[in-house]
């Protein structure tokens, strides 16, 4: 299985330019599953709710039935963050679409600084998609920070963990997300943007360092701070399905539930 | 207030040797609080249980004797590995002294590989203790790779996470210890072993690395993988207290447990 990220500096408020920079960068590869970073349609820094208004779309809504048309074109599966539009309340939210149409889509449960004025939190907890018979999570942004979070995911038998994100806190993602995969034993895709908003009163610079990681904590791909960067790598999601990491050590198994207090 | 670690190399079944090296090198610093490796007196590689059974002692014992007048002479706290008899049972423990004697004591609760041939697993859970009005926790090695157990202590307010470890998992442990600083925003202490074990049937390498990390996740003070190193810093103990990482963000209020599936 070819996965893959795809790290750029989404124009604020440009969602066609945004949509069709993520459509011309896949027909440069060929991938099974790209994850492309948060909010990645709309971009990142809202000055007002009334801009995130704006900018938010029901799913399924145009954004999807754009990203759906280019799954069955290359053959693939997408994970975008995206904001979400869905009666009076408004999500920062992540769509999988195959060739198929929307797959599922994920509410962020841990929302960072203003995105709690943009924002509801996540209403509908961690859902698992399956794709080819892959067990699939996403997870946005300083979701990472919670090892719960991915725990969730990872006890229900997810394989690969999508972390759609804009992170700005330097080294914090790149560190989680390499340790998720270690202490879950599968497969985290860190498709963070890079660059910078400055839109006159508010500024914010994203860190990049996109990756991909392996059960065994080893980065198989990742990005610079600054650049745009598309990596794909292939992958045998099996190794995500057993949990040892000794001859009598089974990462599940171990947990002392009896011992917890959480 | 000054914390460190001491990274060496115990000598396998010389209990007397690896605790005078210990008392020679406290000599030469001051510190507060100091971590030694895991079965720090007694050498970690067993070849069989009749080897855990000699090398093990009640607590308190002989080595927490030997500890307790050492933490009188040099005015500090003591966190040392040593397995631990208790009627016919043994544990992977460590022990928090200091010259009022033993504070308190910890059992492994997440045994590696052959300890589950030597050792029960802990059946206490995860105890505070503080220390001059700052808390402490103590986990063991394997326990690192488990992030319920380093968020269990911080939960109740441990500022100070320490590690006693003979870790031989390249990078896992310096990694995840790293991390649980970050998503607890609390001091961890990772005090690994170093050097090689070869007692015949049985090799092992250890992977030295020992750290402290800020709850920022900064790196205060590391030791490369192969040589000895005592290592102390100067803290402040109050910077674990508040969990914020953004003007409206608390990691711990900022937690969903009504989303988390454990």
């Amino acid at each position: 299985m070819r996965i893959g990220f795809y790290q750029f500096s989404p124009e604020f408020g440009a969602i066609d330019k945004n949509l069709n920079k993520m459509a011309s960068t896949l027909l440069t590869t060929e991938a099974d599953l790209i994850v492309f970073p948060e909010l990645a349609n709309s971009g990142y820094l809202f000055l007002n709710s009334a801009e995130a208004e704006s900018l938010a779309e029901p799913i399924p809504g145009p954004s999807t039935e754009f990203l759906t048309k280019l799954a069955v074109e290359r053959g693939c599966h997408i994970v975008m963050g995206m904001p979400e539009k869905s009666g009076q309340k408004r999500f920062n939210s992540a769509v999988l679409i195959g060739p198929q149409g929307v797959v599922g889509s994920y509410r962020k449960a841990h929302l960072f600084d203003e995105e709690k004025l943009h924002f509801q939190p996540g209403d509908r907890g961690f859902p698992v998609f399956e794709i080819h018979g892959v067990k699939i999570g996403i997870l946005i942004c300083f979701d990472h920070i919670f090892p719960e979070s991915a725990r969730t995911l990872a006890l229900q038998g997810v394989q690969i963990l999508c972390y759609p994100s804009n992170l700005v806190l330097p080294t914090y993602g790149q560190l989680t997300t390499r340790v998720r995969a270690i202490e879950n034993h599968l497969f985290t895709i860190l498709a963070n943007r890079c660059g910078t908003d400055d839109r006159g009163s508010k500024q914010l610079s994203y860190t990049g360092g996109s990756q991909i990681v392996a059960p065994d904590g080893l980065v198989l791909a990742s990005a610079p701070e600054e650049r745009e960067q598309l990596s794909v790598v292939e992958i045998d999601p099996s190794q995500a399905c057993g949990k040892g990491v000794s001859l009598r050590n089974d990462l599940f198994a171990d947990r002392r539930p009896d011992l917890y207090k959480l």
